[in-house]
């Protein structure tokens, strides 16, 4: 049933499980056999992506080329990584591999497109953030990136980091509204929630209205990528 | 961080998925690289093993045996595989792989013994309830399987194909009640969720009380064997 979709994943565990079960629930399916087949690599010896990007950690690239490759080697046609911060490094993991990688923050920019938005509020780790990598998928795709306020900023790592991946906070307990309301006086039209945690943590906390799940994305361009059919219509 | 483990997955895809998130959340660790370094191998070409056992369909054991081979050689130190029935076959793949393979029915058993526990109803597929997959662990540990009357197991085969892994029917308008008043009316003190699609369909639906999950059974089994630390004291 279509083509062996690797994923390099444990960037966190919860995001691929996130990534399988969207791939899951969005192909049109009647058994498990009419189900693509996934092979996904949760690799938590990979290094934390903003850590290396901004304070000298230790680099992740060798880990996951040798994720990219393991799954290679395991019959993967196609691979995805459902890391945002990891897009950074997006060069030479694609490298390391003969088959394709999709490109999550591109497809992103490229469905921001289609929907006519201009300005797209970014939330995302320090990480990705700092680096560009979706003010670079944006601007390609003719998108303005704005961003939370420092202060917000802090919040929105918070809820990543402290919320998500080490569970120590209530998520209800962080300000994500007042981040929405200063990227909406910013003039974003659309939230993109551009750590693959975030997702996670938005479902929970009901606010998903105006979000784009660049997650859920991905799961439709890998779907359509992999010669399955998708079991909804729209980009996203 | 502990031993690589590997799932023999896509029996089906969405109870794969449920494992890994149990793993996940069972799992003391307040960061991705204190996660456990998971494979799994969503293989949706392993043929449906009800249809083997009773009905002359295709044997599952060649690509079960090929999963389980793919794991090993990716890294994979120890495998799991989550899905009830398919532990028929579970010679057949333990002897394929030099890893040990843990044996789901065989764990809930030992958890239900462990409970005290002296009749347990049991839910599951009509390829586990007469190969006796589970009546055999259950005899080894000195407990009593019960199952439901041949129309009530007619509505648990239909939960389990139409409503988890079709999506055809609301899993609502299946009289889960009335197998469960069965089964307390043969004397069960537990239901045990023998099919992995079951836990699924019996958190959405709001009726795990009396219930043991054998997917949280191997999860936590799986933790402790991969000599990771557990976030809850308890067998279960």
């Amino acid at each position: 049933m279509g083509k062996t979709v690797g994923i390099i994943g444990g960037m966190g565990p919860a995001a691929t499980c996130d990534l399988m079960e969207k791939i899951i629930a969005l192909t049109r399916a009647g058994c498990d056999q009419e189900h693509l087949h996934l092979i996904a690599d949760v690799d938590t010896d990979i290094p934390d992506r903003t850590a290396a990007i901004l304070h000298g950690g230790e680099d992740p690239v060798p880990e996951l080329r040798k994720s990219a490759r393991r799954l290679e080697a395991a019959g993967a046609e196609l691979l995805l990584m459902p890391c945002n911060t990891a897009h950074y490094f997006y060069d030479s993991v694609a490298e390391a591999v003969s088959v394709p990688v999709l490109h999550m923050p591109r497809l992103t920019a490229q469905a921001l497109r289609r929907a006519g938005v201009k300005t797209a509020g970014v939330l995302a780790t320090d990480g990705t953030v700092q680096s560009g990598v979706y003010e670079k998928a944006l601007a390609e795709a003719g998108i303005k990136a704005v961003y939370p306020a420092a202060d917000l900023q802090r919040e929105v790592m918070r809820l990543i980091y402290d919320g998500v991946k080490g569970r120590a906070v209530p998520l209800e307990s962080i300000p994500v509204p007042d981040v929405l309301a200063d990227l909406r006086a910013q003039g974003a039209e659309k939230f993109v929630l551009a750590c693959t945690e975030l997702p996670i943590a938005f479902a929970q906390l009901g606010l998903m209205e105006r979000c784009l799940d660049p997650t859920r994305v991905l799961a439709l361009a890998a779907i359509k990528a992999a010669g399955a059919e998708s079991a909804v219509s729209g980009p996203w």
